[in-house]
């Protein structure tokens, strides 16, 4: 296992009028806070954070799924994404608060 | 854990002349090689295949990831998809030939 964790964020954009879509430019930006935070908080060996498409739980995105362990967060705000990498990459406690309820 | 098998496709693609990547192309063959093999053998339940960005090991490229054992395959052909899922998805064991070496 090459990554201790390695954080995966929906950038998936749905066709204006279909259901809610987690999006490109939302998901884009997450995925720059936490490229940002974790290298300004050294967690750069061992941890990755990187883009990926639908997860199949667009009613609760912006989705962020953290393996190994298969944390799913949902509804995942730019303000939440430090709290999620200092206590749940740096510290093991994922954020209750934003798990998706029928997944917990 | 919502999925018992989770499996990434690398399908970045970087510009003309850079160094080697998965490619676009080749990534979302591999993606639907997976979502149909899959379907056709009813793991649709607790099993997704989806693209991703990219892992950074371009050099080992095509790269799947399946989560949440953390196995890492490269050079993936579509030749090789059925085996995957025959051998590690329906019987959990890794394919060994197409694991990244350095990660083994």
């Amino acid at each position: 296992m090459i990554y201790k964790k390695h954080i995966f964020i929906c950038t998936n954009q749905r066709p204006e009028g279909a259901r809610v879509s987690c999006g490109e430019e939302h998901g884009s930006a997450l995925t720059a806070e936490f490229k940002k935070l974790m290298k300004e908080k050294g967690l750069t060996v061992g941890m990755r954070a990187q883009r990926t498409g639908c997860c199949e739980l667009c009613e609760y995105g912006p989705i962020v799924v953290v393996y190994p362990e298969g944390v799913f967060y949902g509804k995942v705000q730019l303000s939440d994404v430090n709290e999620i990498i200092s206590e749940h990459l740096q510290n093991d406690r994922p954020v209750d608060r934003l798990l998706i309820p029928k997944l917990s």
